[in-house]
């Protein structure tokens, strides 16, 4: 029989109403044939209420209590699911991940899983089990002391156990019907993507369209496991596809645009044009952890050099003074900052090989008088800085210059 | 260095301030010179609220599932505690029941504590840690799954630790002030007692005057563990020191006196004077589960017997029905229930080879105008059942008669 394994987020386990529906869920694809794993995050706000119980206590948590204590959260829904599923007359056994092995490097809070052990897994799925398996933990593998994944974790879980399983396919029910052509809430004409690739998927999560989080999809791609992402709440529907790009139609050379808005950028101006100085800049900040997104470098009239780039908003004051201080030891004129700033990106395998979709872009900003700050292109994706109050604008224009509205909502069999 | 064991129930870390609190009480017994383990209950009303959600599921939740639902309060409340203690800049560690090793009969929901594993204990405690290890849980011995301990399964716990560890003494920390000789809502003269041993605490237990569960008395009083029931609102006061008889001074015949509401009566009129009727109907009880507490068998001038016993309210609905099939079966004439009842008793090691202390209770009873329905005793019990409405009366009348109010309140020496 093949093996599907389904992961169901915080709000798709939020009370007993929606347990209930999950376990419908499960026990369907048990009907239909397959064997079933189930992996399940912590119900609603349960994880935001420890990490505030712990913080009434401490500031500093010990990093092994604090994931004794957060992994509660997933070891209280877990049961509860799979007394839902044998309340429908299915068998069902739910595990934490350190009962059924899930191995991770001896680092808490955000370790990567290592092994899965799957002896155990195996066996209740072949005594008729639905297996319930929780998200976001497992064990150390040098300890036996129980982890967290970090954000995102209850996804690369369910990768994870997808892969080490060999499943036929994940699916990632979460409440909202799937993936879109851009932000909904924005453009009423977004539409539902039948199918997206792993590295579009990638693209979109890393430009703050987060359905997925990127690890679940990174590994997703290298074992060419096809995922869906799809809604709890409606069952019924499909949702997006996501799989390799040589199984998919590319009829459009974009698949969707996305607004970033947690971006600032800082310029420094007069930089001596002498080789060794960006080096310099990038590596003072990578040594203070700032992470940088976008760089660009031009070169001014009078010969010295332009340096711009973008980091994380929650970052600006830090990047800053570092720039400041670089400035001075460089001998540069200027640092400025700009925090009302919005990255719209266009993201699509289909552009591979088609010539102008760039141009397109740029066109539909300058049709619409926005005014394009800096540049940066991948092979599958083109972002534009522009200023904040021109991101929703500039979305919905690139929206309908690539005809997005019109991308085909037909059922995909699955 | 000696070990001293601290259990606290669920009031006792029912939010940051309270655990704080324990924290500190840990904290002060390590800077005595103990090696401290903490047992701690789940926060305040987590557990409820834990078998709250497992019936929104389902009113048959499976016994394996909802051990690993409900042990969770306690590995909430655990790492907590090792956080506070940190945060006061000592060693501390958090170990669940299936972590540190207390292993358990295969049964789930009232699993028997078979064996507790010390190496890890004693490694982290010599190598300066207090360790807070979780209350109620455990895992099977056959199958490694996580079991719990049933009703008051922390003070076993904390029990069988102190005497895995041979431990001076183990701590019972509640929100009460010790164990009064009465129930001080009810009697404003009552007092607390200095000591208590370990056969009236079983008896005060088994009387609903509950501080302690039984478990743990027995377990206890089979290993001669002293142990102290205290307040952890009070921590400077040493609350009532539970231990052997031969270490006491029994200056009073009497310890305590206790009311007991939770009975109901069920007399059977006309039994036919055979011999075994009385094993038919305590056997047909049985079979069907329910727990008989009283038993009285009196003989009538027409020759016939009268059989009364008593039971667990919650029981009586089973009850009348079994008991009404019996009465037709053995051709008795009558059977009628009264839920208006109380149970009075007085409790005393020191009433052993001193006679007239029940007739000194009854005196007391008679004197108030208070009928005696049943009688039962025991070696240091003796127990009678009144009209509810007199319970109060009752137990006023017998406390003074005995004069616990004078029970001696000074401190007695750790």
């Amino acid at each position: 029989m093949p093996i599907l394994v389904q992961k169901f987020g915080g709000s798709s386990v939020a009370d007993a109403a929606c347990i209930k529906r999950v376990a419908g869920i499960a026990v369907n694809a048990k009907k239909k044939g397959y064997q079933v794993v189930v992996v399940v995050s912590a119900m609603g706000d349960t994880t935001d209420k420890l990490i505030n119980l712990s913080k009434e206590i401490t500031n500093k948590p010990n990093a092994r209590e604090y994931d004794l204590l957060v992994s509660t959260g997933e070891q209280i829904s877990i049961p509860l699911v799979a007394m839902a599923i044998q309340s429908l007359g299915e068998k069902s056994i739910s595990q934490t991940g350190l009962q059924v092995g899930i191995m991770t490097e001896d680092r808490h809070g955000k370790a990567r899983i290592t092994e899965i052990k799957t002896d155990k897994l195996k066996k209740y799925l072949k005594e008729g089990n639905i297996v319930i398996v929780a998200g976001f933990q497992g064990i150390s593998e040098v300890t036996g002391e129980i982890t967290t994944l970090g954000r995102g974790g209850s996804d690369t879980t369910a990768m994870a156990l997808a892969v080490a399983l060999g499943a036929e396919r994940c699916d990632i029910y979460t409440d909202v019907d799937g993936v879109f052509t851009t932000n909904p809430d924005t453009v009423n004409e977004a539409s539902k993507l039948k199918t997206i690739s792993y590295e579009e998927m990638l693209e979109l999560a890393s430009l703050g369209a987060a359905v997925l989080h990127p690890r679940s999809v990174e590994i997703a791609k290298n074992y060419e496991m096809p995922m869906r992402v799809r809604s709890s709440f409606k069952p019924e529907d499909e949702g997006t596809l996501v799989q390799g790009v040589e199984k998919m139609e590319l009829n459009n050379p974009v698949s969707g645009v996305a607004l970033d808005e947690s971006q600032a950028r800082i310029a420094i101006a007069g930089v001596p044009d002498k080789p060794g100085i960006a080096a310099t800049v990038f590596e003072t900040l990578a040594k203070k952890n700032i992470s940088v997104d976008m760089i660009i470098q031009s070169t001014s009239k009078d010969g010295t050099n332009e340096i711009a780039f973008t980091v994380d908003k929650e970052n600006i004051e830090d990047a800053k003074v570092v720039s400041a201080e670089i400035a001075k030891e460089i001998n540069a004129t200027d640092v400025t900052v700009d925090v009302n700033i919005a990255k719209v990106s266009i993201v699509g395998a289909g552009m591979i090989g088609r010539p102008g979709i760039a141009a397109a872009m740029f066109k539909a900003l300058a049709d619409n008088k926005i005014n394009i700050q800096m540049i940066s292109t991948s092979e599958i994706k083109v972002s534009c800085v522009v200023e904040s109050k021109d991101g929703d604008k500039a979305v919905k224009a690139i929206h309908k210059v690539f005809e997005l509205d019109k991308v085909s909502k037909e059922k995909q069999k699955v």
